[in-house]
């Protein structure tokens, strides 16, 4: 069922001119995009991507050339102001727009992106002295090499009882900011005594965009461990490390909702982009969370599931100005009051693998033949492999696969974990283990719905957006993976167009998120419909999914874990 | 270690010409292959193959057209005699030998390889009526369609506790000529009842050289469920077919011990050999079995593994004229009193894929890279993985497999497992998968020496023969894993030579199977010791790998069977 996106729309009174703008710019992994939108309607205008000129950084710091130890992953945060100074620009003349029509400019970024500053917001890695050192670096939300520290943190947690773990699904991830703040201690305490700040990507930039501080819900609350109101406290921080004791003073500061005004463009980041100093920019935001309003998915029970190399999923629970604390769900990333939209419980799961899997399979292991026949037919391997694939029935291929190749995030949270596959013959071929793996990736987010509905957090309907939405077989396996209909964003750029919402509502434009994404978003409601006889083949393969899951993954056996530590003694 | 063969060979007295020679034929899956052979030394002196027009019927009968179910594979027998008809002459002349000089001729073959016949030995599918039927030809050893007769044979083995149920690991294989003759008589029972032998190849190929019907004690007892004397009594059977009670008389007949005269070659047969009539014909015998004289490794405590697409496992145990029964050793293939060597109880173990599962690996998953980088070498796929495997530390690679792609055969008897992988990561690459399966198949073996001698029946040296062992690489890790010393075979024809050396005793010229291995057979002795260092970090991958197999294997889980069973019905 395809239901035009725009007879959904809600129309809001507007104070802004009719061919008002806004701006968002997402920061990815590989580069910044910027899109062009139009306040009344959402209509995107133009755009324009600027990669990163040092990419991430995971072999070799290039300013010293100095290798990197395993699982690191830094970069550069003035890579982040060329985007500003090209894709900004860029993207006004590709839309034709005007630099005076545009009204607000905001960002959304990958997380936890964290880096170590001076006061002034300063980098450290951009102090000459500085330069040669890896933790003065910018540690991008990949960099793994913080799991020990993370393996601390969870168990002083629970040793203390302290209250906020349970917000997290009892783990904190070695991704973010405690984790990565107590690595940079340990191994170079002089940098980080040197670091005022220990601030995510996303205010950091927010801050050269107005040269003033802020802080946004979102991070403050996934990353950054604030609950009602409040860090970790200083005794367990000291119990950590005694060092690490006043850590949580070089992230405080008052904390806006998402879609508030951050501030003004200031002058210099006007000379970069080419717009008006003075307009309005909207405080940070995360590439995950702000695209709930770009695909009208922030009524609670909308889960947003952004598909690319990995899956970030959000959904609203219940409202948290009526004294209610969240619901109970066991391994999530998080829940955070306003962490997706300002007076809601915003959960956050994820699973950090998902087309990174089916890319290392495809580029790994496709042979010549399959790698000829795609390049005659003039299609993409995988096309090929799923058009193969998707002319079998369900369990034809006899295998199940875990999608841990990079770990878990949700709802295990431990990324010492890895990939299994069972059932493989001499028969097996390769579209049936491309399917198994696109499986063992529908069944991963399964698991994450059933915890959330477990834990009293309804999940009523998935929206798909991100790359992997173009994979109709995909698609329907989801909807019939877990019996909900799948909707698809209306949008390819979600969360530089969730940024821009969010800069339409900083603007004045709209009154609030919800209704600027009624107006400015859109969706194919329903897109896929499950299949109730593929669905009940599905819940067959599925059970044997949690089984090995459970095995694997909660101390069945914790082989995945040891050949871990193998393998890390063994390099 | 290099020992010189020869200086390993004891003299005998020989009662024939200096210049005799004998002929080892050797009928594999897709061939069989002649080899002349001297009399008193052993050389090889000239070979040729032959293949089976039609290889193996797995898909369709050509007779008819008509697709086959699953799991089939079948033979034409003619295929046999067209062996005698090309092969043998081919090697004579490639020998350059006289047919004058050749006194005897022997034959290996795989099994349980069988086939319905008349009384006179024409097979069933000879006959007119019968070509388009497919029960009327030869099933294949890896014929897998009677695993369900299979699973009623042990269940009601076990129930009635049936004694020699024992000997066989406590289970009979689906391969194996009850369960196939079970699966004859319920799916074309016209057949059976028209079938009045139902004969292994190997003694089936002999009577058509000698014209004269014999059994071998290798078959009857492996195969055929002849133990101290006895086949399953007729209750028993009626239990599992009232029609079935009558089955043994198909294959009733004086059993010969191994190197016995079955016979003098007849003219028919002298005709398509252009041997003498007249000359020795030995009584047929099994690749693997016959492979032991080959290599001199008939001693109570000497395995020998024949590793090829898949492994056969022998060694004997102790005397079995002394009245004591065998060891009681979970599952093997099974006991067998002079089963390799008359007047020792021998052992039969093996692993349904071996260099299967490195083919399938290499042949479906190889990327355009990698098979232009081996063809630039000039190398094979096999050797560039190797080699690119060998550079690393054991453990390195994070990962274990499970060996089961073609089903295990010992000590698990179930052909409805499959191969698992574990511990993958987005950076794990084709060499290390390749070295993981490579490891696998050693830790499959090593399970089976250790049944062994937890069973009582010691195993002191390994001796490695067929296509792997040119892969000094997998040797070293075979005697790693093993922690025994690894000697090779000398001759890369051990089941030919071993029908010849079988052939020479038959026609006299040695008293003994066993004198005449030691003057005619060869092996390179401990050419691979192994490594402390790395036999530990082996030890550590093999708790892993048996914790799997016992977890996937015997129950834990039954997931890769219930796999199976949603694959079979899926298709």
């Amino acid at each position: 069922m395809i239901v035009n996106a725009h007879t959904q729309r809600v129309d809001e009174g507007i104070d802004v001119a009719d061919d008002a703008c806004v701006i968002g710019v997402d920061y990815g992994t590989l580069s910044g995009r910027a899109l062009v939108v139009r306040v009344s309607d959402g209509a995107e205008l133009g755009s324009a991507v600027q990669p990163y000129r040092h990419a991430v950084m995971e072999r070799t710091l290039p300013a010293s050339g100095a290798p990197l130890p395993p699982d690191w992953a830094l970069q550069d945060p003035d890579d982040y102001r060329d985007v500003l100074r090209t894709a900004v620009p860029a993207a006004l003349a590709a839309a034709g727009v005007k630099p005076e029509q545009v009204v607000g400019i905001g960002v959304d970024f990958t997380a936890c992106t964290v880096l170590p500053t001076l006061a002034d917001g300063t980098p450290l890695c951009e102090l000459t002295p500085y330069r040669n050192r890896p933790h003065a670096y910018v540690k991008l939300w990949k960099h793994h090499a913080a799991q020990p520290q993370a393996d601390r943190i969870n168990a002083l947690a629970h040793e203390r009882g302290e209250k906020w773990i349970g917000r997290y699904g009892g783990k904190i991830s070695s991704e973010w900011e405690y984790a990565k703040g107590l690595q940079l201690l340990e191994e170079d305490a002089e940098l980080y005594h040197r670091a005022e700040r220990w601030i995510e990507a996303t205010d950091w930039i927010t801050w050269q965009l107005t040269g003033e501080e802020s802080r946004n819900a979102c991070t403050a609350g996934y990353k950054g461990i604030l609950q009602d109101g409040e860090r970790p406290g200083a005794e367990y921080l000291a119990a950590l490390n005694p060092d690490f004791a006043g850590f949580t003073a070089k992230l405080e500061f008052p904390v806006s909702a998402l879609g508030d005004r951050a501030g003004s463009l200031c002058e210099a980041a006007a000379g970069w982009t080419g717009l008006p100093a003075g307009i309005a920019v909207c405080v940070g935001n995360v590439d995950a969370h702000v695209t709930g309003p770009a695909v009208q998915g922030v009524e609670p029970g909308q889960m947003v599931a952004i598909m690319g190399t990995s899956t970030c999923h959000i959904v609203n629970g219940g409202p948290s100005d009526e004294g209610a604390g969240p619901a109970d769900v066991a391994g999530m990333c998080g829940v955070v009051d306003g962490g997706i939209i300002a007076g809601l419980w915003g959960y956050e799961a994820g699973q950090s693998g998902v087309g990174d899997i089916f890319a290392w399979f495809v580029e790994r292991y496709s042979s010549p033949a399959l790698v000829a026949e795609a390049a005659e037919r003039g299609v993409s391997l995988h096309e090929l492999l799923t058009e193969q694939a998707a002319d079998h029935e369900v369990g034809a291929h006899g295998l199940v696969a875990l999608d841990w190749h990079s770990g878990n995030r949700s709802v295990l949270v431990d990324h010492s974990l890895s990939g299994v596959i069972v059932g493989l013959t001499l028969g097996t071929a390769p579209h049936e283990i491309y399917r198994a793996l696109l499986e063992s990736t529908a069944f991963g987010t399964r698991v994450i719905v059933e915890a959330l509905e477990a834990g009293g957090v309804p999940v009523t309907e998935f929206i798909a957006a991100g790359g992997l939405i173009k994979n109709s077989f995909l698609m329907q396996m989801y909807a019939d993976v877990l019996r909900r209909p799948v909707s698809l964003a209306g949008s390819a750029q979600g969360p530089a167009l969730g940024a821009a919402i969010h800069a339409a509502v900083a603007a004045g434009a709209y009154p609030d998120v919800v209704s600027a994404g009624a107006a400015m978003g859109s969706r194919v409601a329903s897109a896929y419909l499950p299949d109730e006889g593929r669905a009940k083949a599905y819940d067959a393969l599925f059970a044997e999914y949690l089984t090995l899951h459970d095995y694997f993954g909660r101390g069945g056996n914790d082989v995945l874990r040891r050949l871990h530590e193998i393998k890390t003694g063994a390099h």
